[in-house]
C-alpha cells in the first residue's frame, strides 16, 4: 500500500502496463496497495477476454481482489510465479522501500519467487536516494529488544499504530510493525542485512536487488526502468 | 530442549554450574530444554534462599517452569536481561546450533539481549564443527520458497512433524520448522547469514558468536569453556 502523492491516473496508468507483461500460462505473483490494485484489476479484465493466469496474492486484501475481478488463485505450494507485480512506497536506483500497507514480509516471499519481479509507482515514489522509513515486522515480545538494535543502527523507531482497533497495526502474520526511520540510506544492502541479522524480526520492507524493472506511471503515460 | 545423549547428572551439573553465577539482583534470560530447566530449578532453591532474581523465558516451557519452582518473572519491556542460561543441542567453537525444542527464535532474541550469555550442556554437545540440521521457523505460507533456497544454499530441508498433533510442529510464535542439514557448516557466519536473509524466515538455530562462555557437565565435574 502507497502513501498519497500520485494521482489515480498514474497508479492506473502503471498497473495496466505492469498486467500488460503477463502472458497466456502464467503464474502472477498479485501485489499490494492502490497501484498493484490497478494491476490486479487489468488481469481480471485480460482473464475475462480469456487470458489463462493464476495467481499467488500477497495478503488478504490482493486475494480478496483478485477473488472480486475474477483471477484464478493458486499457492507457492503449487506453483512458482512467473513474475510478480506489486507496488512500492519509494525506489531509488532500483531499490525499494515497501510496506505501508504492512504486507511486506509475504509481499518479499512472493516478489523474490518470482522470476521476474515487476514494480508500479506512480510518479511520486521515484527519489535520488532511499529515505523513506524502513518498516520492520518483528515479534510482539522481541520490540523493545528490536527498538534497541535499531538505535544501535542509528535508526528511529516508532511502532505503528492502528486505526479501528487499539494499541498497534498487527500484520497478516499477527505480528506489530515499527517504522524505523534512519535518514538517507546510503547503502540500502548493508542495512538490509544488519535488520535481517536482529533477532526477532520476521522481515522488513528494504527490497535491495529484487526488482527487474520499475514502471512508472506519469501524467503522459509509462516510464519503464 | 535437546536430544538424548548426555546423562541427567550431567545437565544437572551444568545447569547448577550456570546458576552459580547468577548474581542478587540480577534480571536473568531463562532457556528452554533439559539443561536450561536444571539451570531454572536451581534459580528456585537460590530464591528460597533469599536470592533477588527476576527471570525473561524464552518459551512457554521456561515460564511454567519458572513459575513452578517460584523464579519471578519480568519481560523484556521492564528489563534487559544480565545474564542468559540457554542450552544447545550442538556447540563447536564457541558457535551453537539450537532448536530442537523449537524454541531457538526467542531463546536468540533473549539470549542475544543479555550482557551475558552462559550455554549450558552435557558433555555429548560439543563436537569439532557443526553438523547438527539447522532449525528453521518459516512462515507458513513461505515454507515452498524457504525450502526451494535452503536447498540452493546446499540443505536438505525436513518438515519437522508434530507428535500429539496432526501435521507439522507449529511454534509459540505459531509457524512451522524446517529441520535443514547442511552436512558440516564450514562458515557458520555466512550460512547465518544466508538463512537471515531468505524471504519468510522467522528465525534460525545457528547462534554464532553470541555465547560468552559454555558450561559442560561431566561425569566429574564441570568443564567451563
Amino acid at each position: 500500500m502507497e502513501e498519497s502523492g500520485g494521482t489515480e491516473a498514474q497508479k492506473r496508468r502503471a498497473g495496466e502496463s505492469a498486467a500488460g507483461v503477463v502472458d497466456d500460462g502464467d503464474v502472477v505473483g498479485l501485489g499490494t496497495g492502490s497501484t498493484a490494485a490497478a494491476a490486479i484489476r487489468e488481469l481480471g479484465r485480460r482473464v475475462e477476454s480469456g487470458l489463462d493466469v493464476r495467481g499467488v496474492p500477497t495478503s488478504h486484501g490482493a486475494r480478496r481482489l483478485a477473488r472480486e475481478v475474477g483471477v484464478p488463485l493458486t499457492t507457492l505450494e503449487a506453483a512458482t510465479p512467473d513474475v510478480a507485480v506489486d507496488g512500492a512506497d519509494q525506489v531509488a536506483d532500483g531499490d525499494l522501500v515497501k510496506g505501508g500497507g504492512a504486507a511486506h514480509t509475504r509481499e518479499k516471499v512472493v516478489d523474490a519467487a518470482a522470476d521476474r519481479f515487476v514494480v508500479v509507482v506512480d510518479a511520486g515514489k521515484p527519489a535520488p536516494a532511499l529515505d523513506h522509513p524502513v518498516p520492520v515486522e518483528a515479534l510482539a515480545d522481541a520490540v523493545p529488544a528490536v527498538e534497541r538494535r535499531v538505535e544501535t543502527l542509528g535508526g528511529a523507531p516508532t511502532l505503528r499504530a492502528a486505526e479501528r482497533k487499539d494499541g498497534p497495526v498487527i500484520t497478516d502474520n499477527g505480528n506489530p510493525v515499527l517504522d524505523c526511520d534512519f535518514g538517507v540510506v546510503d547503502d540500502p544492502r548493508a542495512l538490509a542485512a544488519a535488520l535481517d541479522g536482529i533477532p526477532g524480526v520476521v522481515g522488513h520492507g528494504l527490497f535491495v536487488g529484487l526488482a527487474d524493472e520499475v514502471h512508472v506511471g506519469t501524467d503522459d503515460g509509462v516510464e519503464v526502468r
